[in-house]
């Protein structure tokens, strides 16, 4: 079960930071077709918003094919946003724990992480163009 | 000299991606007191954005104190907000080019190495209170 992050300092709207949350887990293989998504009122009260925008959230992903309402039951997962190299990320996610351990305990703060790791991605993924990062 | 990247698929306003660029390369010592930020054209230029934009962003960082401008000259770093741990991110930095390397050999695209760490970091940094992610 994906359990949502709200970033109450971000610019971006709510319901588009639980959409990306689904879609990642979707695509890392945390969330897979046929699973549940958390309970509407249960999101609306553990991250204290409005259930209409958890509504919104999951109504855009029903849109795009990537989950569906059942009468009664719930949202579940329907389609699937993992690619070939699924099989690889264990590993990879694991060495990541690792390194973010590491980071705590060398004393930075969490958003020290954070700027490190988007410096970092910026500065190695990305060429001249236009690219995904913050 | 810091070297600003656009998302242009992120809902953040643009003038706010350059702020929290230069914020960020502050907090791990990338750019330092004296350094000269990039000139106003030659930001709006390469991004193909507004010069306005730029301008708007630099003004911010000179009301925070980060930045000043000297006339004729430019825009220059004033403060910083790298913290005590800023001499334990050399090796953190080069483990994590390592790691996103090992990810790009692994068949990774940009967006599965981008899901992979946020949703890695949401799991690991966040506790039960709001946190800074997305």
């Amino acid at each position: 079960m994906i359990e949502f992050v709200l970033d109450g300092r971000s610019k971006v709207n709510t319901y588009v930071q639980l959409v990306r949350q689904v879609k990642q887990a979707l695509r890392v293989g945390l969330l897979e077709p046929g699973d549940q998504l958390p309970k509407v009122r249960e999101v609306a009260q553990s991250l204290a918003i409005n259930p209409n925008t958890v509504l919104k959230a999951y109504r855009e992903l029903e849109l795009e094919g990537l989950a569906e309402g059942r009468p009664g039951r719930g949202t579940f997962v329907k389609g699937t946003l993992a690619g070939d190299s699924l099989a690889n990320q264990a590993e990879l996610r694991a060495d990541l724990v690792a390194w973010l351990h590491r980071a705590q305990e060398a004393g930075l703060s969490e958003e020290d992480v954070i700027a490190l790791v988007e410096t970092t991605l910026r500065a190695t993924l990305t060429g001249p163009a236009p690219q995904e990062t913050v």
